[in-house]
């Protein structure tokens, strides 16, 4: 694929500022800043004792958990193609 | 499905402890912060000057990318098994 | 909406002219087309061995990346809308 | 966002190799080629008269209209999610 140009994006993440660099395109790195946010926001209705880095760390363990999820479902899909495609 | 119990386990990301309550089970709690943990430690090698909380940040944000390009995939790898088995 | 005419529209990539059928307006399909012959010259650029059908799958792939992704984007953005509407 | 590796991923798309090189996952890779193989055989399944490269710079013209399409809704969601921000 033809190679991307390093983006240099910041976003406002629960009321502060971070710079993001990367290969992804800054309407994208924003879009996903702004799912991040939400997500804090959302966890933070539940335990609103709970500091801005305990937010950011429960937020990366939700998302990794159904990343990990996911990515299981995706193998058996795979598997299920490459039954059919034989 | 029966219901599941909820667990409450604590894990160690980046030197401090978080208590996770949930449906899912001890160890897979422990297993998925334990690859939170990498990703921090590898974004810190990265970029040594960042504070914990943005660690946390960028961490969350970086598995939030991966999340959804993967959810992306995983809805072509469908739309393609559905055409197969037309 | 009204049944859009059928146009055919005859476009120049890369040296060789191809007729074009369908719905869109002639302007517009040859907009599409130097768009399309842009990014062949780039993929040309970075690998000049390759011949015309490389090129143009290369570019297949390249704009088919770059539509999946925005797809992806497109649904969160309308997600993170019809959350804001509730 | 963390350095992706480089990845080498070859391809098979209507009969032939192609490497591709980039930034992209293997399994994402060979996903979009798959998506881009299919509208390959769609295009020939309307007009079996015409040679590989026209059917791949058409597949690329064809892509790239989809992807230019959802580019403007794409703006269009943006404007209407800032005005809600607001």
């Amino acid at each position: 694929m033809t190679q991307p140009k390093k983006s240099r994006t910041t976003v406002k993440i629960y009321g502060r500022s971070y710079k993001v660099v990367g290969e992804e395109k800054e309407d994208h790195v924003k879009l996903i800043a702004n799912l991040v946010d939400e997500k804090m926001q959302e966890i933070h209705e539940v335990n609103k004792s709970l500091d801005t880095t305990s937010l950011a760390v429960l937020t990366a363990i939700n998302t990794m958990n159904d990343y990990i999820k996911l990515k299981e479902d995706f193998e058996v899909l795979q598997n299920l193609l490459e039954e059919k495609e034989e």
